[in-house]
């Protein structure tokens, strides 16, 4: 189960929209231990007002393509997550063309089974018993 | 207190959503142990390409109606979160008559008092010590 | 590493989002011991559909003004969490002329340096050791 979200600035074309998220859902899967099939992705698109980001700040020159991903999932280990990390910007360089200056990512790793249901008003912990290990 | 996010798929009429957000407001009230007043919820509707979410993994068909529910409050037992998830989809199948198979619900129970001011840069923490313990 | 998120109703002029903006990161920087440059928010404007609050709950009397802060980053003291609340709403209050009883803010302070990337597919981590603490 990760949750992503990705905040960018409005008006990229939806090639460039698109292509960004399949990016991170695949880094996810070579990387992250993810279950191809367990996609769930919010993005949002901000007005320049709407999205402020210091251009050289523990990295960059950022530019207006910009994306700030965030990542809501069970914990992994510090060896992943850095595995991770390098191999999403690969990806994102490949597809659509971002630089790395403009990939800032963060996770949030204290997701326990009991605090998510899928669907159906069943925890994953309680599908976890019935069908085996979750992620 | 609960920070509710729910995100779903523009165009819905605004009674859905109301509906929508009503009964995840009651369900929390019944079954997780908050007061009917301390009510906070953001409703993001976003674009087919903004909303990204697999339709089979981990239960399912998922459809357009697809809800994602993001609960930010302290924490509660595996019990009453089970009781919580079982209620909300009862009630929105109630009424806006959403099928189970398209609620999708995390929670993030990492909330304690002194991280929350709900108002007058006083923290939840000061708060509880003044008026009794808070939720 | 402050990653904020402020949230209120649509329709407010530019200068009033970007005051908004500045005074939460001036009382970052004053009392959370933030870094001037480390500066990353998102705003998010709401129809009144789109973002529920009671009015008096915990604080208030609440009006159209009500704007709701969340901010990740590591984690302080309670002396510290508090003494920002305050310098909070002072600065909000002195621009854009909020009242105190607008402000709402929670902090999420589960973030590790690990779970931080700020570019270049580099955790946080690794930039640290690189080059110093981080915050």
């Amino acid at each position: 189960m990760p949750l992503v979200r990705i905040s960018m600035l409005k008006g990229k074309p939806a090639q460039h929209v698109q292509a960004v998220c399949d990016a991170v859902h695949e880094a996810l899967v070579e990387r992250y231990d993810m279950d191809p099939r367990d996609r769930f992705q919010i993005v949002e698109e901000l007005d320049p007002d709407g999205l402020v980001f210091d251009r050289d700040y523990a990295g960059g020159p950022r530019s207006d393509d910009f994306v700030l991903i965030g990542i809501r999932s069970r914990s992994r280990s510090t060896e992943m997550k850095e595995a991770f990390y390098r191999r999403l910007v690969e990806r994102l360089g490949e597809k659509p063309g971002l630089r790395p200056q403009d990939v800032f990512v963060h996770l949030d790793c204290t997701v326990e089974l009991a605090d998510l249901s899928f669907a159906n008003g069943v925890s994953a912990a309680e599908l976890a018993k019935r069908y085996g290990r979750g992620r």
